[in-house]
């Protein structure tokens, strides 16, 4: 079977981002009255898995493996199954 | 009034994406089967405008001035009212 999979992966509260920092400024400058900027990623692609449950269990190992970083960031999964 | 707003950029369909190639190739390695890996970014920030209209033309303001590269990018702009 295989899996629309869409993974974020964003900052823990309290961490600091210079990238978002550095747009906040950018965007200050150029008018706009902005604040809080944050930046996450978003990995999406196709995963085949023999079930909706094993994609799932296998994001999850992804993430923790590769994709986030336990100490700073948190994850978010979706997966839809590819039609 | 004060805006959530969240801007996710990504690359146009057909643009090479490095980042996502060399994730896929290393989930690879790792033993999942993933393929088409793409990476996106997702600015949010609270914007501070007078109405939700402004709100709405001042994001993609943002969007063509500093953070989406029309050649390359698409971007999708998400906005709600900050309770």
């Amino acid at each position: 079977m295989k899996f629309q999979l869409r993974i974020e992966v964003s900052l823990k509260p309290g961490h600091s981002d210079p990238e978002g920092e550095t747009t906040a400024h950018l965007l200050n400058e150029l008018g706009y009255k902005i604040e809080r900027v944050n930046v996450s990623k978003v990995y999406s692609g196709i995963l085949e898995t023999e079930s909706l449950k094993e994609a799932q269990m296998k994001a999850e190992e992804m993430c923790k493996r590769l994709l986030a970083n336990p100490t700073k960031d948190n994850y978010a999964i979706m997966i839809e199954e590819e039609k």
